[in-house]
């Protein structure tokens, strides 16, 4: 499997009080096809992906608005895949060209967070839980999150200084990244200082609120070729998901969907973990980020605090993750996140990354999931050319 | 394009007080695996179209829920495109056959309204319009929709007799399926004494508020025949957006998607008009469903209305439009609207549709449409074997 990013857009990410859900995704996606150099009537099809819109906003029917605003009446639809939206409308996208049905297509996430109170959106996040088991008992997201990272960092005996870590580099990254909504370093000082929110995660554990959007632009390798612009590959993009009610795992800590995506993703790819040069990954939560690279297999159970605490996960480290300042610093518009991390990705693999890139990389993974690990995409791309 | 339906499940379709929506996805899915053959481990993807839950039951990430209800890992998404949110997941659900990346495919549609109030109901049903511009003047779906028939009824002289036939004849449809949500006839005297709900159209004009589940399983056609069971074909399924707010179409009683999506579909499937045997339209609204069947070109401009009232469109009709009842009386739970349309199809291609079964039929078509004909699905049935 071969397909080719051919164009790429994204707003910044943050507080955008100014800017509508249709404003961002208008913007993103004629950002992407001014990369591409293409006009909207050329895109087949377009797939959406947003969570909150429905609740937050009263707003549904996201596919058919975003084909509105550039005036074309392709095909059109929202994807809903908790956090992991963005990455299903990927593959979505990859399948519509794979089918040989569509040759350019566009993959648009977006979400708009801001014009809700926070008790509406942590609500609305809740959603992506079990409501009967898990939301009527009065879990919150961080909560849940907790109960796992608990576990996990009590069987490895991780340190708060090891997991803080993952924030810390994410924000140093982060201030590399023009669109990220937060571009300044934090220290364990400020950790120190930082209100709980569920033990043991605090403020500084979490990812933020943010509004944004992203669009890429799909097409087959033959046509990007005709275009004679730089593009990249992507060469596997697999999923899988775990029981939503957390209760009902065998394991807590074991994130199976992750596990079951990037073996099928490695197959397909037909590449080893050690031929990837950079990593996007989904750290919502501090401690996830370590949890996710364990589970992808790039670390053994328990090792990967003590190689982020060795510097091998920054951008001068072995293993490059979250160049783009994550979930944590670049920000996390729900239903934008999985489609912002093949932004970043293109752009490495492009030479793109201004003050992050990183020399010549080759193959890039992108890590992202819906829920407490529930629907998991993998992705990687590659610099063919 | 050939794609083998092998299996079917369909809940029956009403106010289903007892049954939560996971209650009635389960026994939709676990249906069509009994009536493929097949186990819960042999499917390699599901697709979920539901569009309220998130808003009316504060529940999203129904994709990883239906995997969870079946205990498999297999990817799995929501996908939206208000009331045609089902039929785009058909959609999804052909394309990742046609990718090559997976055999079968689990396509499930689902809606659980008599949860939530009315006016509930009704919020969430005009966030598939444009919420800046129509819902935030007070527009409800059916003032929409009223301002259309309107026109359409003005243009061509269509009496109320006339538009009134076409509920008369899909309640007397609907008589013949156990699964409807009305199984009754109803009469011109009714409509003189029913409540107008937007002028002019009164309650037996408007479909139903219902609850209920379908499901499809998809796969390929060598698959479907090394089961050895019956299977029917899609031979087609195009789609086509129009402008969300309608105040923005060049007519507003020119069902530009649903043209465009009819087209494409023919074209697909090399066919006449006159090769199709049997319709499910979407006929939410009486007027809707003369409408649709113009813009689909079975009918000149302003000629359904003579057609129905001659008979045309009954199961002893040249061409039978609804034989389930059609959404006014089989019943509208949103996202199983589209899948219960191929449900329907697939059993009268198969010679199992009791009641109202047709003689032999061979090509067979279905029509959904989300908003006011915004979001267009036109599917092509086909009977090979």
């Amino acid at each position: 499997m071969e397909i080719a990013v051919i164009g790429v857009g994204h707003t910044e990410f943050g507080e955008l009080w100014t800017q509508s859900l249709l404003d961002l995704i208008a913007r993103a996606q004629l950002e992407a096809l001014a990369d591409a150099g293409l006009e909207p009537g050329q895109i087949d099809e377009i797939f959406v992906a947003n969570m909150c819109a429905p609740q937050l906003l009263g707003q549904a029917h996201l596919g058919a608005l975003a084909a509105d605003v550039l005036g074309i009446n392709s095909p059109a639809f929202t994807i809903e895949a908790a956090c992991a939206s963005g990455s299903f409308a990927v593959r979505s996208g990859i399948r519509a060209i794979l089918s040989g049905e569509s040759t350019v297509v566009m993959v648009t996430g977006a979400e708009k967070l801001m014009d809700a109170s926070i008790e509406q959106v942590a609500t609305s996040f809740m959603s992506a839980s079990t409501r009967d088991v898990e939301h009527s008992k009065g879990a919150t997201f961080p909560s849940l999150f907790a109960l796992v990272a608990r576990l996990y960092l009590e069987k490895y005996k991780i340190t708060r200084e090891q997991y803080a870590q993952v924030s810390i580099k994410n924000h140093h990254h982060g201030k590399q990244n023009p669109l990220a909504h937060f571009q300044r370093d934090i220290t364990l000082e400020d950790f120190a200082n930082a209100p709980m929110v569920a033990d043991p995660l605090t403020l500084l554990d979490c990812s933020p609120i943010s509004d944004g959007a992203a669009c890429i632009i799909l097409s087959t390798v033959k046509f990007a070729k005709s275009l004679g612009r730089p593009y990249v590959s992507i060469i596997a993009c697999e999923a899988a998901v775990d029981c939503v009610n957390i209760a009902d795992r065998a394991s807590l800590i074991d994130l199976k969907a992750t596990t079951l995506a990037a073996d099928k993703a490695f197959a397909r790819a037909n590449l080893k973990h050690s031929d990837i040069d950079v990593l996007e990954v989904h750290d919502a939560f501090s401690p996830a980020e370590l949890m996710v690279l364990e589970s992808l297999g790039f670390f053994k159970p328990g090792q990967a605090a003590g190689a982020t605490m060795d510097g091998v996960t920054t951008t001068t480290g072995s293993l490059p993750v979250n160049l783009s300042g994550g979930l944590k610093a670049k920000g996390h518009p729900v239903g934008a996140t999985g489609i912002a991390q093949i932004v970043e990705l293109t752009k490495q693999l492009r030479g793109q990354a201004f003050g992050r890139q990183l020399k010549d990389p080759r193959y890039a993974l992108a890590h992202n999931m819906g829920g407490i690990g529930t629907s998991v995409v993998v992705t990687i791309l590659a610099q063919l050319s």
